[in-house]
């Protein structure tokens, strides 16, 4: 039996101030650093040890796996960070207030591109300041893979891929694992392994900092589920 | 031409103490978080961008690692830990006081246990309390390569082997490293790239967050060594 981790970064300070954030690289703000170092606590008390620590390349969600794995006295196991489990790109509606998007595009717009699985946002291009393809941590990927604006599903194809080539195996070598990310690209996890709907799992909502541990079995079925 | 870059961590709660520590697992003092964030700023500063860091197993060199890397803004850069560039083991005097060790033995055994290039520390066997033998960190490692104490010959040797294998390939591929280590794990390095004896190393002192700075041509010749 092996033990999988999903924890959502803390609070950033744009969730705060209620901005699209996607790939933009915001900092956690203060009650986030809490969320974060409390789910370190939490991870403790439970008696969590990990082989191997996952995340995305956005700060928000790297000092989240610092703070809990420092809180919980393995800052120095193995971290593997990747571009796949970045949060969903949010397009050109990224460093927008949600609420002046609602005015401008209209609420059921605005719904529409946060809530449907497959609609894409008002997509940025490669020229657009704020784009992707002028950051150097993306330099080494080929810019056809470099987004313009994401749906839950065009996100959900490139979390999985890393899923199947790195962590899936080191769940297969009976290794723990936890995974620091966001709420889309674990929501792309958790549809993936739980075998949620397309249509159910956007009222699926993780809480920021709530450590979530599966119990998988030798062929990764998931025996138990808990939030800390 | 390559940078390298090596930063000792900052001081940390034992050395506050005069404790002698090696491979015993202690966090950096308010003043270590302090110089980390500083090294941060400078290398910032210097417009330095890396593409891979490299640290230890310890908390200490991690975090000093990760406070440089967030200060610069380049926290999201891949990261290896390996116990090969932890500090030198200190064997049984691990945990004990300086001036205390140097009541017990003598000043001129603490001293040549401190400053000669081969006599090794008294060494702590693996049933030993405080064994590294008994560390989940090391729990992948050949039980026969865990020492119970170091000098700083061997400390060479087992560092070399990690800078042959992964850090000099990614120079020579025209990689930007940052190195965050130890006294003496970098020390070692020190005294491999710029060539320095037996005799004179033990002189070579570097200061606690103070980043080093290399310039290499592509056969990895130090043309230029700044300290920022």
């Amino acid at each position: 039996m092996t033990k999988l981790v999903f924890i959502r970064h803390g609070q950033s300070e744009w969730n705060l101030e209620n901005l699209f954030t996607g790939w933009v690289d915001v900092d956690l703000s203060e009650k986030g650093v809490e969320e974060a170092k409390e789910a370190g606590r939490k991870i403790k008390e439970a008696g969590l040890q990990f082989d191997q620590a996952y995340t995305s390349v956005l700060t928000r969600a790297i000092k989240t796996l610092h703070y809990a794995l420092e809180e919980s006295g393995q800052l120095w196991i193995p971290e593997t960070k990747t571009w796949r489990l970045n949060e969903r790109h949010y397009g050109a509606l990224q460093g927008k207030n949600k609420a002046k998007a609602a005015e401008k595009y209209g609420d059921e717009q605005v719904h529409i591109w946060r809530r449907s699985y497959d609609v894409l946002p008002p997509l940025l291009s490669a020229d657009d300041e704020g784009s992707a393809a002028q950051d150097r941590r993306y330099a080494d990927l080929d810019p056809r893979a470099i987004p313009g604006g994401e749906n839950l599903k065009v996100t959900l194809e490139r979390v999985i891929p890393f899923w199947e080539d790195e962590i899936a195996p080191k769940l297969l070598d009976g290794k723990n694992v936890i995974i620091a990310a966001h709420g889309n690209s674990l929501r792309a996890l958790t549809k993936y392994i739980e075998g949620i709907s397309d249509a159910d799992i956007m009222g699926v909502e993780m809480a920021t900092g709530q450590p979530v541990v599966y119990d998988l079995d030798e062929k990764l079925n998931i025996v138990n589920k808990t939030k800390l």
